[in-house]
């Protein structure tokens, strides 16, 4: 029997760690993860330096995820360096692989363009990758097999990244994830975050499995908590049942302290 | 005299990891950082997990940074944990440390409420941490020195988060950097990354202190690169010519190669 799939997520790129750039790519990642019924378990952000990625890489595999996906660094530039830190975390050579360089040269013939060294780099990858088409831009992903984790190195640019997933790591993903995530969301409307804590806590005492969690949107003239609830189970019926039945029991037990006020607004089921 | 100081983020949340909040804290911090001249080496996403809180926290301290800033996990909450996990990877006790629940009662003795355990936990901090007044939230935050690195464990709601490194955390970063960090920025038009990558090679040579950085915004109808450089140097102004002068030799060469239509939009200095 399948056991629920575990993820690491790597980003990859000096901009994430000067502020720059927004870390879009790993919550959409993270987002689309939870959903396949997968467990996100780290984001690390690394700068484009071979060191910083070959360590961060080998120390995830030393958790033993089931899938790594790393974003980032795949261009011609100087700086793009994933495939190499990957070769260097892998102890494995890193080669022109034949079926990339076909996706490259393909890609700017298409252009009318020749091929250069900094396009040739694109087809560098760890020895035994398997390249996958970027239908969207020039660099391929690729796709590793080491030891029990899969490791996808993804690009950074959104529209790539996104289409890539969608289009070819996402339907390997649902094969091999047996588990379906229910989610439920709702909002308490005037009742202090410390108030609602010892409610949550006997939530918590009867569904040890859901996740809860109380998300303080403060403002001025109507604070507000937004509450989520979340479980993964092999059969989804019976992961809407037991989410449903958590957020319910908080609801009773937040209505009988502080009235039916603290629910002016309807239930969200997302 | 004074090193570069150096950062990393270690951001605390289930939420973060499944995708439904974006690591907006992290970026915030990451830009600011950098403006103060300090390095941000990595950031790291963990979920509100005791050993995950702690090992983490444990790894960055192993790699030596001067600072580390934890954002999230201060609340009242069961899953808020971070003190604890702090605790653990410094192998101190966690005890109420008396000026904080100080600042936790004053809080709720203005809002007409008394204390209740869920509040309490809120002083709970690593034995020896200084808390640090949160001016709009209730959870103060802590100061913690451990070894050569200063722990900063931060609240997760941006507010909060803004308001104490505004008013605390920067003026005592400033007075320990000695750096300075000079930016500019400026765009291509119409120039593929892939023909860019060898101009950039050739500048990187001459100046490799300057990081530089072609970030490709791709759109249908305009493709154009946006091109980053920075340094950072002890003396501003020898920061502010370095990046000057690469940022012109780059603008050059492409203009050689490509002429200036390149170079449509106005030169941006940030």
């Amino acid at each position: 029997m399948r056991t629920r799939l575990t993820c690491e997520i790597v980003s990859i790129g000096n901009e994430l760690l000067i502020g720059r750039v927004v870390n879009t790519n790993a919550s959409w990642l993270a987002e689309r993860l939870t959903r396949l019924g997968a467990s996100v378990r780290r984001i690390t952000v690394v700068g484009d330096d071979l060191s910083e990625i070959s360590s961060c890489v080998k120390e995830a595999l030393s958790r033993r995820p089931s899938i790594i996906i790393t974003t980032g660094g795949l261009g011609p530039t100087y700086d793009d360096m994933t495939m190499e830190g990957l070769a260097i975390a892998l102890g494995r050579r890193l080669l022109v692989i034949p079926g990339a360089l076909e996706m490259v040269r393909r890609k700017y013939e298409a252009m009318g363009e020749s091929m250069t060294d900094a396009k040739v780099k694109m087809a560098r990858m760890p020895e035994e990758a398997e390249p996958i088409p970027n239908p969207v831009g020039t660099a391929p992903a690729a796709k590793i097999v080491a030891g029990g984790t899969i490791i996808y190195a993804m690009p950074g640019v959104p529209r790539e990244l996104e289409a890539i997933f969608k289009e070819y790591v996402s339907m390997e993903l649902s094969e091999l994830s047996s588990f379906k995530t229910a989610e439920l969301t709702y909002r308490i409307i005037g009742v202090r975050e410390s108030a609602l804590a010892p409610l949550i806590s006997r939530v918590k005492e009867l569904y040890p499995d859901v996740y809860v969690k109380s998300h303080p949107k403060a403002s001025e003239e109507k604070p507000w908590i937004e509450m989520y609830f979340s479980v993964s189970h092999r059969d989804e019926a019976v992961a809407r049942r037991m989410v449903s039945e958590a957020a319910e029991m908080l609801k009773t037990l937040v209505v009988e302290t502080y009235g039916s006020k603290a629910f002016e607004e309807s239930m969200e089921e997302k």
